[in-house]
């Protein structure tokens, strides 16, 4: 996997942050920060230091970490299917670590859950939720009406379809193209919630609009809402699927909505599990996977062959790309 | 469950139905349907004859059979992990699919599988989806452009929010207010369709509107787009989380448009597993699941005793839905 | 579902249990259990209570809670999507809570998550296993020496093959023939393992037997080991599944076993989620399903209606689990 | 992943193999092979030919098609949500499949499913089951007698333990050692048997021993059967789990029992997807995945510098498996 090429803000603290929390929400939050016990299981300091604050992600979302199971010595127990709670050896500890997740056995990092509460344009949520491996409670706009939040990007990552790559993004729209194309993106959104309460019959307050009209369920005035409404949910995944979900989001073919999140998903798991952490790094976020023809390449090229792309066996994408990854050409 | 209360359309002929296929969409199937072979596998007549066929649903949406893997027989076939076809008796085969359907044995009903093709708005997806054991493949709004297709309510479905059950529909609008909400739902839909398109820089032929201006990326540009905007995907699941779905859906606490999917996919499995089918219809979707405590009224009850619901130990929810189910009061 | 027929022995203090746990493993779980840390997350106190104690099933197994994720509130939160804790009204929350256990709403169940660690004989853990929404991690026979430990049936518990239910048994096995049962059975599990470590060349010390002698690999020498050889695995599974594989194997059709591990859980879940299991016991363990056709007869009977099998239009089997379930005859 | 080390006999024809099935089972087979119809779905010829016959693995066990669903143009078919069957020019299915697989575009290859039964000892089925994304219907023992079906391994395959890889086979065992190893595993396994039967209190024909006693529960009598019992299992999967599987197992760091399994796998995978299949070998079973360290240490080499392992960041395992991967040293 190569490394983003979009710089991705860095999160900052959400203190007060007016567009991302109601006043209740954010009193809500600082209640249950505020509450501590104790308990016989493992604890994460560097996790339970940031429980429960919204990691700001995109102009309105958020991931918020609210429980956490295991640790990195819970990996370690689990594969030793021990009694105690595993060496307090660090360097053991790491070297059985690297040792699963170099030759995937996965199931030890199973052994390990999160539960996270995330913010979210729906087109991306869409995408999201393809990764079946997990537990989901979204808010449920048949029951509630949903608030008036929308997604609209920055001007850097307004960008232009890409020619080379159909599924991805290349220059970012400059000048009034860009300014053009933000404003009827905001405008829009504004007129669709509007169309949305007028549907509904209800104004901003919540109050009726019309006394001599029904209003129509929320189950349908929904419809009318762009895909860049935001959503929310309670979204809860073992460690083993939160990484693979990482390496697939915070890829460079991924879109860049949705790997702003896995950006945010790696710092968090820096603090969860740091040894499980670096060794994913290496093996899995920073490492390749090389096709059967592309090692015969490199076999003969390491004996100091001259190779070309044409009796490589490889196409010339495939050509092309070996030698990106290996800063050959 | 409960029956349905409102009507679904029953399925007819899709042949020439211009709202739903293309032209050469309509050709392409067509020519599929022509192709037959012989095979070793089990065949069910019933299915093969609708195989390929749009079967209709909401306006613009239809669920399309594709593949099939199974029958009755082979049903029996897993149960007894048997070397032949199972019993050409149908009176025991029937017998051994109640007894499993009746007892949960859910294993063997999962030895069949089918996939579909649906067109489906994308709210009603978004609820699909939640179901997680199938296989999914969607139409991608990143690498193509989406076709001009939006869901609109039929006027008898347009109904305003129950006060009663919050996630429901109550009476259907009227006159003016239902004239007025579907046409302001069909405009929303065009204009919002016409700014994708502006954004895309294309005109509805697919040319470039204008020279001077990039157009934004596809994955972008989606996100203007309005729930009730239809999606595809192609969607293979087995006979037990089908059954399991369809219970779900075609109950009368689904909403109407994915109930509207649900009933023709209760059409498919008659044909495809008549059996299985009709133990379905007995033991889950005609049947109903009482607590222990609503078994200890009427085993009162049946003694001869009255019983009333400040003693009952239910709620008065409980207590209504349960006289409900028995025809009491 | 029905009570189970047979008594299942009440959890005792596993203290110093010998059968169970060497003098090593004991003392590493007395180490683990001392150390205590201050949390922010949810915690509940009388899960705390017995967290990494093994509670004592059949004659050498265990079930021990090793970490737990979530509670009751933690449930409530869910279904709310909430940024606090959920309300603090234990009256709420069980409303709640019953009506999602009613509706069968159970993505909030899976938001509570548990780790257990599991020893068993091998025959139960193939049937456990073949519950798919878990996750497992067994000790390796592959990679270590498999202890000598055995399940021996308790007299009690030595029966004859059923003759109506061909899945079950039937009435105990008496004087003579019981004796020479157990006493074959555990002839032939020390003969078994004694096979098994000539075959490795190893003496029960782990001592090499034969020095001119290599010993068979541990992943071959393994397969003649009999089914009732104890196994051991860290099982992690979420609430709702757990509720769902303790009600299948609580049940009184379930292998008596399977069901002295599902009766512990059932002790583990009361400590856990008090409201989620109040709630799961009424709707669930001491609900029943009824089929379409029995509602039909029931509805005759509360009329005041004679109604006999042969006209009711349920076979014989249903017509007596009727008439069982509810006290006629 | 390397290529398996342990040569796997080839499948040769089962007919008349009287180790494998009875002549009742065998009759049922081609009862079953002699009815053909027609169908308007895909159809493979090369898969249609082997269907239903057992296709010999290791002493007594099979592996048997009994079902298939969709072919190579099938995975187009879905990647491309498409109304026709794909196009026929197989050039194009050949580069779409390539570019799935090589970008791990798994949902296209979900889309095939196909159904077997298969004969395996019970301490394979027991690794074979840690596949969790499969339908599995076993042959109850709860219900049925087991007949008498035990694996004994060839004498090349009777392996000491590996003191370099801890989960692993050495040196294959010589002369006296072998044999006996194999005369005792062969008499324990008629004991085992027989002491199954007579708590049973029946004969090999089925009869009852001895009319005094009353014979133990079938499912407390399989506790004596050794691992190495031979059981069977209904197995269904789909294409992309089923490689995945495949890859897995057929490794070389797989038990050999199992890759006995796996290599016959293959065999049927090239009969059914030969497009898939050949993507698989060279992007999967032929390729390797490569450390982001490894990497390094590889830019590094092509640029003509010395690399030794002190100073690579590998760890010495690391290192050789590095330079056996690519011919150095």
């Amino acid at each position: 996997m190569c490394p983003s090429p979009e710089p991705i803000d860095a999160a900052e603290p959400a203190a007060a942050d007016r567009r991302r929390l109601t006043e209740e929400q954010a009193a809500d939050i600082e209640a249950t920060r505020a509450e501590v016990q104790t308990t016989r299981r493992a604890v994460v300091p560097a996790l339970e230091e940031i429980l429960y604050e919204p990691l700001p992600v995109l102009d309105q979302g958020f991931i918020r970490v609210i429980d956490y199971m295991g640790d990195d010595a819970g990996i370690v127990q689990a594969a030793r299917v021990s009694y105690g709670r595993g060496t307090k050896q660090i360097s053991n500890d790491r070297g059985l670590i690297n040792y699963l997740m170099r030759h995937r056995h996965t199931s030890p990092f199973e052994m390990c859950e999160i539960k996270l509460h995330i913010k979210l344009p729906i087109f991306i949520a869409r995408q999201w939720i393809r990764h079946r491996t997990a537990n989901v409670n979204e808010y449920s706009a048949r029951y509630s009406v949903l608030e008036e939040a929308f997604y609209t990007p920055a001007p850097e990552h307004l960008a232009a379809q890409s020619q080379t790559n159909r599924q991805g993004r290349a220059d970012v729209l400059e000048g009034p193209e860009s300014r053009d194309a933000l404003g009827r993106i905001q405008a829009h959104s504004t007129d669709s919630y509007e169309l949305y309460l007028s549907l509904l019959n209800e104004d901003r307050a919540g109050d009726v609009q019309d006394p001599d009209k029904k209003g129509l369920a929320r189950e349908l005035a929904r419809m009318t809402l762009p895909l860049n409404t935001y959503t929310e949910w309670y979204w809860k995944i073992d460690l083993h699927n939160l990484l693979h979900f990482s390496a697939l989001r915070a890829d460079s073919h991924a879109q860049y909505e949705i790997r702003a999140y896995a950006e945010v998903l790696l710092d968090v798991l820096k603090r969860w599990v740091p040894l499980a952490y670096d060794a994913f790094l290496d093996y899995r976020k920073d490492g390749a996977e090389l096709s059967g023809k592309a090692l015969a390449v490199l076999r003969r090229m390491l004996k100091g062959e001259q190779v070309d792309q044409a009796e490589s066996g490889l196409s010339p994408r495939e050509w092309r790309d070996l030698q990106a990854l290996l800063d050959l050409a």
